[in-house]
């Protein structure tokens, strides 16, 4: 086997970016591990039924795949735009509607158009470890601000940076990822009504939360449009391997992204899974209470073990203190068990898995508790 | 109905970066005609085994939907490689193979890796209009240069603004978007050898075209690794509707990549999708030779009716001259025929399509010859 062609080229050798050089690629790593409870995957395959569907509206799709899409995606948007009225109580039209190939593009997107060079966006950190690799991307400055100690937010002292900053784009994550808090109501506001440009407002994992969702401020007169909810269909959805994320916001923020989004972005085949995966609703979104009801379940014994677990309305529970995070990760990995680093001292985050993962999971606590050195 | 919420906001009052303000969305009208020549689609419908090959893969691949895709899309771009050797006859790895939603989003991550802010792009105009689009949408200076009256590509012309204004990327394409030439052989090494920076060979119509792809410079010494040559199956695979662009470069080019690419960015539908459509590779390329046949046919019969027609090694042609491009192309429509008007003074392109629908258009052509102005 001979080496590929021009591998004798070394990265160092090509025109990059400065501000890229040395940096890693973002990413958990994709081992085969028996219990994987690291990317707040929903631990629930797709039922049977569902799977049908898609297949039969990928097969309809794939008869035209010599065509290019809707480029609008409106009957998607439409759906999504159903049930997001349906979940939240806020009435939406397909015109408040966007979506892309994951969050991940939505949030690339908002910040192409309203971010970028000489604007400046803030986050709440630890938060979605994204957020400020989209933010370079696109070349946006990035302000991280610190939660408390206890990874909550302090809504006064973010009111305050807001209001002295003045950023364009404020990022709010409602639960947070990795720690798993939402903001509540009263905070949210308050911090929406300081904020002199766009705000966006992470919901990935609003379906695990009982907080109401920030689209009913959509409206607000005050904020004038200038808010963005985002989604995905990745974590309630259990549609991770689809790709779908999506935005609630005014119709000119939607008429916006149209000015930097990629024509065609959104492929044929991914509008009729994700369409098909929406009349699935009620069957997968079944699968919420059960894995609230476990979450809190670990908790619980996670806190009996001994460790520190800080308050999750998500699926996923942010716990410690270990001595070395790294080294508590690795023993996990050596029980079969794979979950994540996240980058905060002392702490791991561990997705709610199905019952058997999570008793997996809880007897590799129970271990490492016993043999790490905790603080 | 009572109006989307928020719809009293404009896009006027939000925080748009300046230098999008007044722009419009790129694409094509999406309008339901009779022979839609206006997209450069290939008009072959995929076979029925085509379709139930993709039909199983995506069912199989959404049995896991609840899980990330493959991160990296090691099988698929070990199947682009095997492809694309094939059709080349230079032998490429999987390590030189980089997949994406379509071309559009490999140019982004290749403009975002290494163009940008205070980098500068250069294109010959007019040539395909997502290029500018792209450079803009990354903040990357564009400069346009021109072509011959003709829509040749100057080579002596080209080196020397190469070698003068030394830019950061170059964008060659061949065959070239909306004109239809390819760069012969040996001014595609001049132009590569003479760039500075990075090069970026657009071959989104390569199929259809007998000259030898710039993928045998990716060993070259002399480049060092700084070539991109993109591709798609858009086109001579009729895969326009599951956005599948690709491509070819030094491995370390695609380490790059790895720094700016959304994870997760390719679904696993997509992949499964695009593996299954690659399999299928010969009966679909068998739609290649006929199109090119018709493409001559088209060719001959508008040089009879007094056309002026640019030579062409794509599925489209460009043709005039007309007095006024936006009313022949209305008249076009009129006549249940949607070609595209591309912004080039008296000249419209059409898509090759099935034989009867060339039959229409050429038929419209003599019409619309007799009714309009020509110049």
């Amino acid at each position: 086997m001979s080496a590929p062609l021009g591998a004798e080229f070394g990265l160092e050798g090509l025109p990059l970016r400065e501000d890229l050089r040395g940096r890693s690629p973002y990413g958990a790593p994709q081992l085969d591990v028996a219990v994987r409870l690291n990317t707040n995957e929903n631990p629930y395959p797709p039922p049977p039924e569902l799977v049908a569907d898609v297949a039969e509206a990928t097969r309809e799709a794939a008869q035209a795949l010599h065509r290019y899409p809707d480029r609008d995606a409106v009957e998607l948007r439409t759906a999504l735009a159903e049930y997001l009225t349906k979940a939240t109580g806020v009435r939406l039209a397909p015109q408040n509607l966007w979506a892309a190939n994951g969050s991940n593009e939505i949030l690339q997107q908002v910040l192409q158009a309203f971010g970028g060079p000489g604007r400046v966006a803030v986050g709440f950190e630890p938060s979605y470890s994204m957020h400020p690799i989209i933010a370079a991307g696109t070349r946006t400055e990035w302000l991280s601000a610190p939660r408390r100690p206890d990874f909550s937010l302090d809504a006064d002292a973010a009111v305050a940076l807001i209001t002295e900053r003045r950023p364009d784009v404020v990022f709010l994550t409602s639960p947070n990822n990795p720690t798993g808090q939402s903001i509540p109501t009263e905070d949210l506001r308050r911090l929406v009504s300081a904020a002199p440009g766009m705000v966006v407002v992470d919901e990935a994992y609003a379906e695990f939360s009982a907080q109401p969702s920030a689209v009913e401020l959509i409206g607000s007169a005050e904020l004038g449009g200038r808010l963005v909810v985002s989604r995905t269909m990745s974590k309630a959805f259990a549609f991770a391997g689809g790709r779908l994320g999506y935005l609630a916001a005014a119709p000119a923020v939607v008429d916006a992204l149209q000015l930097v989004r990629l024509p065609y972005h959104l492929s044929a085949l991914t509008q009729a899974a994700a369409l098909a995966s929406l009349r699935h609703a009620d069957a997968t979104l079944g699968s919420v209470a059960k894995l609230a009801a476990e979450r809190d379940r670990v908790v619980e014994s996670l806190t009996g073990m001994g460790f520190t677990v800080v308050p999750s309305d998500a699926n996923f529970v942010l716990f410690g203190r270990f001595g070395d995070a790294a080294t508590a990760w690795k023993s996990y990995l050596d029980r079969g068990v794979l979950i994540r680093e996240i980058g905060i001292a002392g702490h791991l985050r561990v997705t709610i898995g199905v019952p058997e993962e999570n008793d997996a999971f809880l007897a590799a606590s129970k271990d490492v508790a016993a043999t790490e050195v905790m603080r």
